[in-house]
């Protein structure tokens, strides 16, 4: 089968050979696949990314001499299922699921290994009993988009708030994106987002956000509502945003650090201190979460469909990688690789 | 008057004018004031707290090319009031109070101030209604620990623990221990401390720690009761530390940041992220917690004698400053003024 494999810091479209799947996994077909900001991430910070996971006890990095198919935001078909495996959906059922197998000494991850390929692949295996059905009606585009959302709703979960909180979203990216909509779906405004972006700033309007600021010309935080604890998102995710946050934000503030920095971060402790600061850094979701988030979007509640700004075969994996550098053109780009 | 003033970055002792109290304030007599970790630090890295100071909104630097008199754990006898100021405690009173002047725009601090002389003085001005009359039978020198103590016991309110964590304490100097006894009064146990010296960790145990470790020999993870949630408190406050703490502790771990580092420092985000922990800053204490940790020391719920292992008189304080950097010699020293 073919796919659009990592390979000596380049991404090339090649064969490799169909994978079997053993007892408790599913063989699916990938109908669509979202690039993540953590696969450009991966691809340009390679070096980085492994070093530092290796340092995280039972974690497993990424071999780079080695392929690896990326891609952990899919919408699946079941093809077949494993040995002694529960044929709980029957083939040609459309599936999501959580990008990690389950193996006996524990989960797995999925599109950054060695072991597993993820969906930039006609083909891949899936842990069968993290499988859910696509409800009929939703589009498998949008079901693409589970993934992403759930980072959004665990991040909401995760600031644990009250409903009296002055919400400040900092970069509108899908992270940024899907947090506005755990947001408004929590009923936690008025929503303050912040971009740079007009395209992202108008994104963050039909996602939710009551108020968009171009930080560039105006402070976001002289727009947060009054009187009520700053719970501030940041999901830009490189170095010096945290100190940045931490230097503008009130005092008592909490900080969600959704977004992923790979790199060496420089901050200043004193202004945590000073202003009693609460970071609280989050990663992934929740099975509940993950499932939420397709019943979510099943049910119409998350504008989905301008989130998606292309669709590309595997041929056009490389060249996506390159285009969501421009904000203005692009938020999710699907990857579909049965075209 | 006579006060040990740090002047010029040395700390010389010399003929000051009493100060006058206006409305609202006591002028008091210093029986005794804890030198804190935060003066030896503020005398070291003065520019540099000045300069963080600066880009803090609403706080005051100090002013290095004018006097200060720092000190803010003080046991004061009233002595007199300003005009129109109610005299709720008679002159001959021994009082503590929170280290902050009153003005209509808001507190202000002493202790690091050009403004309000702290207790390396023979006297001081206080805020009147912030005056809290030490119990009979507390010893004055037991007083003075009120604000150190209150340190700890306000460390352990903000980590808002269930009672169900596992509590490391990482340094024990006068915070790490403060923290060790307001840890054991709220019964979170067992309590693991860690330092690299012997005598402080001999001072661990007497204020309540149930396992104490030598980080150079041991993993002190690995005493941590097991199942339960990890509440790390970072009572060292050196550059480094918090990454530190960010690498050993497991996934979804507390880290509350009680030492108070004025310096750059080096995180890397990875580590929060991926094991989703929470950083807590914290400094100070509530007027309840203040009052309480006075009640505290009069009901001789904290093994207080045990931490002060010399007193001084207002020549002895640039000794002190230099002394204190021993930790086997030395926990808190306090300066008597009068002497």
């Amino acid at each position: 089968m073919k796919a659009a494999i990592f390979r000596g810091g380049d991404i090339v479209v090649d064969a490799i050979s169909e994978p079997v799947p053993a007892q408790g996994q599913a063989l699916v077909k990938v109908l669509a696949c979202g690039i993540c900001g953590s696969d450009l991430h991966a691809a340009k910070h390679a070096h980085r990314m492994v070093e530092v996971t290796r340092r995280i006890p039972g974690r497993i990095a990424m071999e780079l001499d080695r392929d690896v198919v990326m891609g952990h935001e899919f919408c699946c078909e079941v093809i077949d299922y494993g040995a002694k495996t529960e044929k709980k959906l029957k083939p040609g059922t459309r599936v999501c699921a959580m990008p990690v197998m389950l193996e006996a000494d524990g989960p797995k991850g999925m599109g950054y290994s060695n072991t597993y390929v993820g969906g930039y692949a006609e083909q891949m295996l899936l842990a069968a009993p993290l499988m859910l059905e696509v409800p009929n009606g939703l589009p498998t585009e949008h079901a693409s988009l589970t993934e992403p959302l759930a980072v959004g709703v665990h991040a909401v979960e995760k600031a644990m708030l009250t409903g009296e909180e002055a919400p400040l979203v900092v970069g509108c990216g899908p992270v940024g994106l899907s947090v506005i909509a755990a947001l408004r779906l929590k009923n936690i405004r008025p929503i303050v987002a912040a971009d740079f972006s007009p395209k992202r700033r108008e994104l963050a309007v039909k996602m939710g956000a009551d108020v968009v600021v171009d930080p560039a010309k105006e402070d976001p935080y002289g727009k947060l509502a009054a009187g009520k604890r700053v719970v501030v998102f940041e999901c830009v995710g490189v170095p010096g945003l945290i100190q940045q946050t931490m230097e503008k934000t009130p005092r008592d503030a909490k900080i969600v650090v959704v977004g992923v920095c790979m790199e060496l971060d420089t901050i200043e402790p004193m202004f945590g201190i000073v202003k009693e600061l609460n970071l609280q850094f989050v990663l992934g979701y929740t099975p509940e979460e993950f499932a939420r988030s397709l019943r979510l979007l099943a049910e119409g509640q998350v504008e989905a469909a301008s989130l998606i700004t292309d669709k590309v075969g595997l041929a056009g994996v490389k060249d996506a990688f390159e285009a969501l550098g421009n904000p203005e053109r692009h938020t999710k780009i699907l990857v579909e690789p049965w075209r």
